[in-house]
């Protein structure tokens, strides 16, 4: 199995050198806990395998997967630009120490002030519509001011339909037939387009759509670099590179990945008699994912029609099952030795019947108050939270070098009120 | 069409008196918008269709639909209780002047300190497992405490598969076929349990379903009243009544409802020879649904392979279409005269394929710079909404007789991150 679990001489889960049931001993569940060893290990496993094959490489961490600040601020220290979709992103990316230049804002559906806001951070912007470039223009003085746009590469993968993020049912960037004339305006407007960005979906596990997306890309690239005459600095091929969920799921060769996808990359530069632009890449979930575990606590067994183990946490906790019916392996903490003898559900605590962590999942017998780690839960977990059934948002432990220390404080009932005001006529 | 709907004479869309588009003007987007009134007319709508056939009933507000404080307080006035799912439900109803005894807790895998922490406020517990019934006794002292039982009718019904809560495959109460045994454990354990509690879903239009749940529940206290001898002082049927989503539903005839569920009530307690239980219901949905909608902004009209309509919202600010595939009816606040001439996609500024407001959705032309309203934003929206894409939590006005008031101020970026600490070897 390639999922990242590590266990130790007492039989317990193992997070970065620390006994997971001791974590939950001292913290209290739920509380999520990241591994910071394992963040850097997979930047520079990534990274490395690029830079071996082409060196003008930079790695944008697509920061909505984990915005918590200790971990964007250890991606910083090794080197790591930041792919941010919002302004808020760009101002903690910024307030963190990221200079503008390694932050790429790419948005959707951005409203005037929010472009402004962004231009004047310095980041570059990466535009989406050609509605956002006819108001850019308006807004900022375009002369001379490097931007790029995200083309649709008319190429979608990935886990969930709500992932795939190219093709015709794609909200997002420019079609590829217009491709050259938006570039042309936008060169007529005073702006320098340098670089074009594409993006195909979320969880991509094998180099096949990924060489589509970077074919398709680079078609495009190619045909703006010779109609438009655009000599691009930086193409971007987005994210979405995977970890496996699942026992059966792979880990992605990072290797032949990156050497294959290179290898086409070049071709095409060749093909359109492009210089050598730098290859930008936005993994996310790469990143993130398998460098977090929530822990939860078994606080009741049912035997109803079916045999329910409760637990701590709910979908405000951690949403990815509920919405996505997303897999996360499930093990017991404190029992790693131990065989699956039994199909259970694992319910959450939201009142809600969708609440449920897994079902029919096979697991050793679990007894209340047993702990269980909630694997994968760095990527989109957190960041997807709530407060739904007036829940406070939990606790956040970082592991580094074998010691334990909290970098999120878990809400209180009245943080979650914070911001509300009782009208006079109803005191 | 039974949608809550009014113009004003500027052909803008009316909320409570007040001309939605200024509302917009004044307070910018994205804003949830709640018509104080409504939830009155709604509230005692619902009273008084069921007291017209049962004096002894008493309306348990579900408010997981809708925390905010005001319409709390709103429906506190009114004479309202409370159900709430947590301990942070049953916090805030107490601190906004909640009695115990009209709060219901029914929650779902409840920790021991949580079990602890509620009991002690004086509001009912309403037990869901024997494990909890069992920690109960360990933590408290059962003396006569009085207590009720959430029972599984077997029957589901509701507008999601993550909302039916009856049946083999529901998570929540205790098995039709044990409860005979669980009451008489309570009662040996020295509690006093006075009280049954079932629910079978969400968003129900017919009075049908509601009728078998009624029948299967009734049958399961009259068996409990008989073997285990049991005198209830209340039976409690949840909540689950619906409001109209689509132009074409219809708006439930509570009074038929009343009629038919009480008729059927009052037979079920001749046939077991019952005296009169006070009979409890549960709306969340009903009372709030209709009394919000969310304002937003069109900021981009893109035409791509599809045409897309991009507002300053995401499925942050309103998950349901994202996560349910709900239907919410969408009008053009500033253009309530004009009829529908296309049919367009309705985006949020979400970095995800599935953010999403409508398909396919007939509206008339839409322009940069039109409000719009996502109607029926006033139960399961704000409460189920995020921080994801580092996009703070909007502000909420409440409009009352005529006025409009502030009751949630907008979060700042630093609010998202006041809860996290960098760590020393970080800094």
């Amino acid at each position: 199995m390639d999922l990242n679990i590590k266990v130790n001489e007492k039989n317990h889960l193992d997070i970065g050198g620390v006994d997971a049931v001791e974590i939950a001993k001292k913290y209290g569940t739920p509380t999520y806990v990241i591994d910071e060893n394992r963040i850097r290990d997979n930047y520079n496993r990534f990274y490395n395998a690029f830079t071996k094959y082409y060196s003008d490489f930079k790695v944008f961490y697509a920061c909505k997967a984990n915005t918590n600040i200790a971990v964007l601020k250890i991606l910083e220290e090794e080197g790591c630009c930041v792919d941010a979709v919002s302004p808020g992103e760009v101002y903690i990316s910024k307030k963190l120490g990221f200079s503008g230049d390694r932050i790429l804002f790419t948005g959707n559906n951005i409203k005037d002030d929010e472009l402004k806001e962004v231009a004047d951070t310095g980041a570059l912007l990466n535009i989406d519509s050609v509605s956002a470039l006819k108001r850019l223009a308006k807004i900022v003085d375009p002369d001379g001011m490097k931007i790029s746009f995200r083309v649709n590469p008319m190429v979608g993968a990935g886990h969930h339909d709500h992932c795939i993020t190219g093709g015709v049912m794609s909200k997002f960037g420019i079609m590829d037939s217009e491709a050259v004339e938006v570039y042309s305006l936008a060169k007529d407007l005073g702006f320098n387009p340098v670089g074009m960005h594409s993006h195909i979906g979320s969880g991509i596990l094998d180099p096949e759509p990924f060489k589509l997306a970077i074919s398709s890309t680079m078609d495009i690239a190619g045909k703006v670099h010779q109609e438009a005459d655009i000599e691009f600095e930086f193409l971007d091929f987005g994210g979405g590179i995977g970890v496996p969920y699942t026992p059966t799921e792979n880990t992605v060769d990072i290797d032949k990945f990156a050497k294959e996808n290179v290898a086409l990359f070049k071709d095409k530069l060749k093909e359109y008699k492009m210089n050598n632009p730098t290859m930008y890449l936005e993994p996310g979930r790469y990143l993130v994912a398998d460098a977090a575990a929530l822990l939860v606590s078994v606080n009741s067994v049912k035997q109803s029609y079916r045999k329910f183990i409760g637990v701590d946490a709910g979908f405000n906790t951690l949403l990815r099952p509920a919405m996505y019916d997303s897999y996360h392996h499930i093990v017991v903490a404190n029992k790693m030795n131990e065989e699956n003898t039994e199909e259970v559900d694992i319910a959450g605590n939201v009142c809600e019947s969708g609440d449920l962590f897994a079902r029919d999942r096979p697991m050793p017998k679990i007894d209340e108050g047993d702990t269980l780690a909630i694997l994968n839960a760095g990527a989109y977990s957190f960041t997807m939270a709530s407060n739904y059934n007036t829940r406070p948002l939990p606790k956040e432990v970082l592991v580094s070098n074998g010691e334990t220390i909290v970098v999120r404080e878990e809400q209180t009932y009245d943080d979650i009120f914070e911001k509300q005001t009782m009208p006079e006529h109803l005191k």
